[in-house]
């Protein structure tokens, strides 16, 4: 394999790494311009003149997931329609229209929701064929992954290929309401206890308009205190998801959950997961986004 | 019965009414100051000097409900518990220290929640003891009530007394989504069938936080206006609320329930519950916030 430049290039930020001939990491770097944050016509610039140097690979071929591919981005990509495996997504991806060496963009993933309207993913899939190829025997059976984050994610493989997804927007949730709300809490210092409470009060996940109100009366009328109301929010919200997904998928609750995102995010979903007695593993976003992309790297050489 | 000034003093606003001595309202007005706009110690002066005054009733005993016996009101009166009918609340009127004719503030109400956090009301209270002056019949059995509004009640009733109720935050939800969260969406002329697509999304009330992310991919993926979107999650969160209140509150799904509210916002929960299959009746709030003020003063004098 030849060493090529990836690229997560998300919403808020754009994650860049050389990878080299042995596949390994050989830099790592954070830029801040992502799709909300740029003008049309902008990131074809920024990846030329600021990613490609900083990164010292002007001459690499690149391997681009995410937003980038949306109409936010730098040119629409069709979605791939599930069920979809790596080969199936190393077929579609798009070779943007760029002198000097191919830079090439993933396709998200489209598939059909539990209403009329279709559930989208733009990043998650590398994730997804990342985790399946850092260890083959996930490719057999059924597997339940959950990626944490603003939008959250929990998508059903089956034998190596994408079958459904769902969406939850627990992580917008969080912050509208605690910004612009009635339950205003400020982030505090993680609370666990109040974690824990929060979670017992998502109940099976039903009635959440409901429960949320709780953040306000176990202060206002209870005996807790303030600083506790983002932890708890916190508790109410990922108890509700963790609650809800499996229905909404159709998976068996025994099964295991491996969660893939950010560590200290994951925790909490452990957290949630664990108190409802379901089995859990948690695995590095980024790592397996580099996964990904290298073997949608070593997919697009084959091809 | 003597003539007297009734007040629902809320929030945002202040209705008032004349009642003469034959029951009947004689004026009504509203006023821009409700308690949230308020300084401390400002209500006094402004039902002195302008509700007093702009009603010409100088001279009238005043019964006051709602949030004006809260923290942010004028005198903070303490809650009554549930259970709680008409004789009891009765008693537990708070006679403001104020020279000339008396001002009684009618007691919000609180009661256990499912959590550990109690539930509370104020001003819904006078609206339920009025909607059971209204028809003796009212009075015998168990009786569903829900309140529409910014954070809509639940109210059972089991022969006259107010037993337990709890609270949706589902007017806040729709007003901070579509206004802060990525579901942005202008208020638009009603659409009735964006409102039914958002019923039929609400499944049993289960897994919220994703129910409403389809009210982007239904636009963005599929193939819905953008100029549905609020009717849509009008829909979502009251179809919601309408499938999760029986078993939070643990009331049969066949009993009819009685809405109690601002007749155009009734009108939704009305089509919410018919689609449901539900019996609905349809009563006025003002009339029941007038009507529960008019019996607390018939307590007040006979106490």
């Amino acid at each position: 394999m030849g060493p090529f430049l990836a690229c997560d290039w998300g919403t808020t930020n754009l994650r860049a790494w050389v990878v080299g001939e042995d596949g390994c990491v050989q830099a790592q770097r954070d830029f801040p311009f992502g799709v909300s944050r740029l003008q049309p016509g902008e990131a074809a610039l920024r990846f030329r003149h600021e990613v490609r140097r900083a990164m010292g690979a002007e001459q690499l071929p690149a391997m681009l997931c995410g937003m980038i591919g949306s109409t936010l981005g730098w040119v629409v990509v069709p979605y791939a329609e599930t069920p979809i495996d790596l080969p199936g997504l190393g077929r579609r991806l798009y070779r943007v229209a760029e002198s000097g060496p191919p830079v090439l963009i993933v396709p998200g993933v489209r598939g059909p929701g539990y209403t009329a309207a279709p559930e989208v993913m733009r990043g998650e899939e590398t994730q997804v064929l990342g985790w399946l190829a850092l260890d083959p025997a996930r490719s057999q059976g059924v597997r339940v992954l959950c990626h944490p984050g603003t939008h959250a994610k929990w998508v059903i493989v089956e034998n190596g290929r994408i079958v459904r997804f769902v969406t939850f927007m627990t992580g917008e949730l969080f912050d509208v309401l605690r910004k612009h709300s009635v339950l205003r809490a400020e982030e505090n210092p993680a609370d666990e206890a109040a974690f824990a409470e929060g979670l017992e009060a998502a109940g099976e996940g039903d009635a959440l308009s409901a429960r949320l109100f709780t953040v306000r009366t176990r202060v206002v009328a209870g005996d807790r205190r303030p600083e506790s109301s983002a932890s708890y929010l916190s508790g109410l919200l990922i108890g509700s998801e963790t609650a809800g997904a499996p229905r909404l998928l159709g998976f068996e609750r025994d099964l295991p959950v491996a969660l893939v995102g950010e560590p200290a995010l994951c925790r909490w979903y452990e957290l949630a997961l664990r108190a409802r007695g379901r089995t859990v593993t948690v695995h590095d976003g980024d790592e397996a986004s580099v996964a990904g992309l290298r073997a949608l790297h070593m997919e697009g050489v084959r091809a």
